[in-house]
């Protein structure tokens, strides 16, 4: 294999208040590094760290956005689980070489600038699994 | 706060065949470290690590498993999200004052020995969320 598997690099969690939900991950006792708005993705984002991962909690702010769509299908809960890679083009070209399907041919950016792809759940037993490279 | 959120511990995905579960981890680029039996939770869980976290594949061993509950209810895919703490009873404790219903009122022993406690995801906004020290 011709890329390594880093770490966890967040796990998102789909909210529909990202106040109410920031308040109840303070009183579990994380602390919230900070909150930022990605308009690409139509999304407001809290960060959470969790030793060298994140919990991002993850609020619509469209109801075009895959979030919007997540809690009106499924409900609030987590949306899908991210892996850091070492070399995002080659997790690509190996998940497609082992007949999964992907979202995304090529990497795009990222919130924080950083090249990140999508599999498709349908080829992951239901996770929704996203590739992070740096 | 007493205590210290350390890191993911582990992500618990609900799978119907442990089998089919690990070749496609596999070819994600999962490196596949151990296998056990769980008797006291009924179930058998697939090991993947991820940087200091791991990635936990679990299959029922019986209808009555929490498991398979998940699996019929909502199909597979992620079921818990496991919190290293360092210290489980003032996690519990935090969590009860401020009003979250807690599963185990005290930490009981999961796999690997360690102690571990579950907080109920009606009060965490849909997350069945583990706390886990050691």
């Amino acid at each position: 294999m011709s890329f390594e598997i880093r770490k966890i690099d967040h796990i998102g969690i789909a909210v529909k208040s990202l106040d109410e939900a920031v308040e109840l991950y303070r009183k579990l006792g994380f602390e919230v590094k900070d909150i930022e708005e990605v308009p690409e993705q139509k999304v407001r984002v809290a960060m959470l760290p969790a030793g060298e991962s994140k919990i991002e909690l993850l609020e619509a702010t469209s109801p075009e956005s895959a979030i919007a769509k997540h809690v009106e299908k499924r409900g609030e809960g987590i949306q899908h689980i991210a892996i850091n890679v070492s070399n995002i083009e080659e997790a690509i070209e190996n998940a497609k070489r082992n007949g999964l399907q992907v979202i995304d041919e090529k990497p795009r950016i990222g919130a924080g600038g950083k090249k990140v792809a999508f599999v498709h759940p349908k080829s992951t037993k239901g996770v929704l699994l996203e590739f992070v490279e740096g």
